[in-house]
C-alpha cells in the first residue's frame, strides 16, 4: 500500500518552521510496510487543499493531512474538506464535552471559535485527541483512506500512535518493506560504487542499494519490499552480511550509528581515553564528541588553541617549530597531538590546524589547507587536506576527517 | 512572483532525514518578495519527477529542484530533465576541469561516474558549485524558470547565495515585500509582547510584527507589502526606528546579525580579547564564536575541561574548591572564568559548568543545572540556570545564555 502526506499551513511555506512531522510519519508508515510516495506542503487555502487532495488521490491509497485545524484557521480546511467529500459539518457531542473539559481545567471561558473545534465531517469517524482540542478524522471514500490530523507535533503523534497506526496495521496489506543501513568511513562514494558494482548488479529487482555520502563517510542503505515478510527479512539479512563483508576495511557499524559514537564505544571497551587540540575547527570536533551522552567516560577534554601562545603554553608546541614551519604545518599538527596526549594524560588524541578562511591564505598554504594529526600507542601521524574555500564546510570536513583518521588508527592499534 | 520547491530523493520519503533545505530556501525567497506556494518531496524516479515538474509548472513562475544529483544517482534525474525539456546532456569543460581539480586536490583517480558529474542540460546555464562536484543549472523555458541544485545543504546554500538569489533579485517583480529585523537579548517573548502591545496595535494592516524567540534572544521581524516600493521603504524605516527605540535596553543589532557577531565586533573595536572555559557545553560555545570569519582577531582560544584534572591544570581551579563545592557550582564557574582570563591572557572570558544529561544529576543538582560565569574588568560574576532534561538543547541554551551574559557585561563596562 502507498501513502501521501499533505501538510497544510503557511508556517512551512514561509520557512518559519521546519516540517519534522513528515519525517516522523514516514518512519512510522515505513515500519508497517506502507510506502510513502509524496509529501506535499501547501497554504491554508481552499484551492490549494482541493488540488492537493485530488492529486494525491490519483497516486496513493492512503492520504494523511496534517495542520490547518487550529481554532483560528480550521474553517477553511474543514469547509473545503466538506465540499470535497460532498458532505456537511456536524457538531460532535463527545468532542464538545472534551473541549469543554479542557477549558474548565484551565478556568477559561469558551468562545464560539472554541465550540467550532467540535465540528466534524458527517462522513468521518472521529479520532479522539486526548492532547488537544482539535479531533482527528478518518474518512473512507472510493476505496481510499483520508486521515485528518492537527499539525502540532505532540497532538499528531498522539493520534498516530493511539488511533491511526493501530487501524492501519489492521488493514490487509500486501507489501512488507525492510531496510538495512551500514556506515563506512575512509572511502569515497564512487570508489565504493565501483567496488560494489557486481553486488548491485546481482541484487534482485525488489531490493536496491542507496549511497548516502557525508564528509569522508558513506552510509549504504539496502531497501527491500516483498509480499512475504519473513522471506524478505531472511534475504535482507543475507545481502546485508555480504555487503558488510565487501566493505569490511571501511565498515564502521550497522543501523543509524555515528562514527564518533563507534569511536567512543571502542575506546571505552578498551578503557582508553581521548583528548583534542583544535585550531581552525574552533571546538567543533570536541562538540561532536561531547554531544553524545556518556562521552565523559572517554573524553577528558581539549583545547581550542587559536593563538600561538596557547599552542605553546597548553600543548607545549615549541616556539622554534612554530617559527620554522608556521602554525599550519605537519610538524605543528604532530606536536599538538602529542602535546594534548601528554599534557591531558590521555591514550589517544586528535589535533587539527588549518586555514578555515575566508582570509589568512597564502600561495603556499591557500585557504582550506588543513593538517590533521592523531596520536596513539606508537607516536603520532599527520595528513594534509585541502577542503576548499568556504569556512563552515571546512570546519565540518576537518572534524569529520579527524574522526576518520582516528578510526583507522584504532583499527591498527587495537585488537577486538 | 511565485515559486515551488521539488525535493528529489528517497531519504526524505523514508524519514531518514528531515527536509531542512526547504525551510531555508523559503526564508530566502520570502525575503526577496517571492511567495512559495508548494513544497513537493518525491522519490528518485523518472515518473515522479516528470509529474512533479509539470504540476509545479502549472502553478508557479519559478521551480527550484534539490537533490538527485550525486555521482551514483544523477542519471535518473538528469536524463529525466533532458527528456522533459526535450534537450540533451552535454559535457561541460569548465565543470569537468573543476571536478578534476577537486580529485587532484585529494590525490584520487577519477572514474567515469565522476566525469558524468560534468554533464549538464544543453539548454541550461551552469551555476558554478565551488563546494562540490555537482553543478547547479538554470533553465528558462516558456516564461518559467527552473533551478536545479544538489541536495547537500552546504552545496545548495552556496549555490543559492552566490548564484541563484542574486539572479532572482534581478528579475522584475510586481509586489514589493520589505522586511526589517531587530535582534534583542535578555528579555522573554511575552514581556516583549506586552511592552510592544500598543506599537503592534497601531501598525497599519499591510505591516505586521513577528516574534522569533531562541534561547534568551528574540528576533523581531517587521514585514510589509505594498504596490509602491518607495513609500513602503520609508514607512518601514520609520516603524523600525520606533521599534528600536522601544527595545533599546535589549537591542543587539539590526538585520540578520548574530549575538556572537555583535560581541566580537564590539570587542574588536575596543581592541579587547576573549577566551572560553567550557565543561558541559564541550566546545559548542567556542564553535559558535569561531564559526565567524575574523574571530581570531578577538578570540585567543579556550579549553574544554571535561575532567577535573584539566580544570585544575589548565585553568588553575583549586582542588579544594572542587572538593568543597563540586564541579557544578558558582565557585568553580567563577574560578574557571578567572582562570581562563588570567592563563590565556585575555580581557574577557566566559565559563560554563553544568550537567548536560541524560545522567549525572542528583537531588541537589538535577540534570540541566548549569552555572555560567563571565569575567571582565572588574572580576567575575556567575548565574545559575536550569535548562531541563535533554542534552542537546541544554548545550545550546547554555552557550546562548553565556553570550547574553557577556552582552550585559560589555554594556556595563564599555562606553561606545
Amino acid at each position: 500500500m502507498t501513502a501521501e502526506i499533505i501538510t497544510i499551513g503557511d508556517e512551512i511555506l514561509i520557512g518559519q518552521i521546519v516540517d519534522t512531522n513528515s519525517a516522523w510519519i514516514a518512519q512510522q508508515l515505513n515500519r508497517i510496510g506502507i510506502a510513502l510516495v509524496q509529501i506535499t506542503s501547501i497554504a491554508d487555502q481552499g484551492d490549494a487543499i482541493r488540488q492537493a487532495l485530488s492529486s494525491a488521490t490519483s497516486r496513493a491509497d492512503i492520504i494523511l493531512c496534517t495542520g490547518g485545524l487550529g481554532p483560528t484557521k480550521d474553517d477553511v480546511t474543514k469547509q473545503t474538506l466538506a465540499t470535497y467529500f460532498n458532505t456537511t459539518l456536524v457538531r460532535d457531542v463527545d468532542v464538545l464535552a472534551h473541549v469543554e473539559s479542557i477549558f474548565k481545567k484551565f478556568n477559561r471561558p469558551m468562545l464560539e471559535v472554541n465550540n467550532r473545534q467540535a465540528d466534524v465531517l458527517a462522513n468521518a469517524r472521529v479520532l479522539h485527541n486526548e492532547t488537544g482540542t482539535a479531533p482527528g478524522m478518518w474518512i473512507e471514500e472510493n476505496e481510499k483512506i483520508y486521515i485528518i490530523m492537527p499539525g502540532v507535533p505532540t497532538e499528531m503523534k498522539y493520534l498516530m500512535q493511539n488511533e491511526v497506526l493501530p487501524k492501519l496495521q489492521g488493514l490487509p496489506n500486501q507489501y512488507a518493506i525492510s531496510h538495512r543501513s551500514i556506515l563506512t568511513a575512509g572511502i569515497g562514494e564512487s570508489f565504493l560504487a565501483e567496488k560494489l558494482h557486481s553486488f548491485e548488479e546481482d541484487l534482485p529487482p525488489h531490493i536496491h542499494l542507496a549511497y548516502l555520502p557525508k564528509f569522508g563517510q558513506v552510509r549504504l542503505r539496502l531497501t527491500g519490499s516483498s509480499l512475504i515478510e519473513q522471506a524478505l527479512e531472511k534475504e535482507m539479512e543475507a545481502y546485508s552480511s555480504t555487503l558488510m563483508e565487501l566493505v569490511k576495511p571501511y565498515f564502521v557499524g550497522e543501523g543509524d550509528v555515528l562514527l564518533e559514537q563507534q569511536l567512543l564505544t571502542r575506546l571505552k571497551n578498551h578503557q582508553l581515553s581521548l583528548s583534542t587540540a583544535e585550531s581552525c575547527t574552533g571546538g567543533y570536533l570536541s562538540h561532536l564528541i561531547t554531544s553524545l551522552p556518556g562521552s565523559s567516560a572517554v573524553f577528558k577534554g581539549g583545547v581550542v588553541s587559536y593563538s600561538n601562545e596557547l599552542k605553546e603554553q597548553v600543548l607545549g608546541v615549541r616556539a622554534s617549530t612554530l617559527a620554522a614551519y608556521g602554525a599550519v604545518s605537519e610538524q605543528v599538527a604532530l606536536e599538538m597531538a602529542l602535546g594534548a596526549q601528554k599534557n591531558f594524560k590521555t591514550d589517544y588524541s586528535m589535533a587539527i590546524t588549518g586555514i578555515a578562511g575566508p582570509d589568512g591564505g597564502t600561495d603556499d598554504k591557500p585557504v582550506g589547507t588543513v593538517w590533521i594529526a592523531v596520536a596513539g600507542k606508537e607516536g603520532a601521524k599527520a595528513k594534509l587536506f585541502n577542503f576548499g574555500k568556504i569556512r563552515l564546510p571546512n570546519i565540518e570536513r576537518s572534524a569529520a576527517n579527524a574522526l576518520v583518521m582516528l578510526f583507522y588508527l584504532l583499527k591498527e592499534e587495537l585488537v577486538d
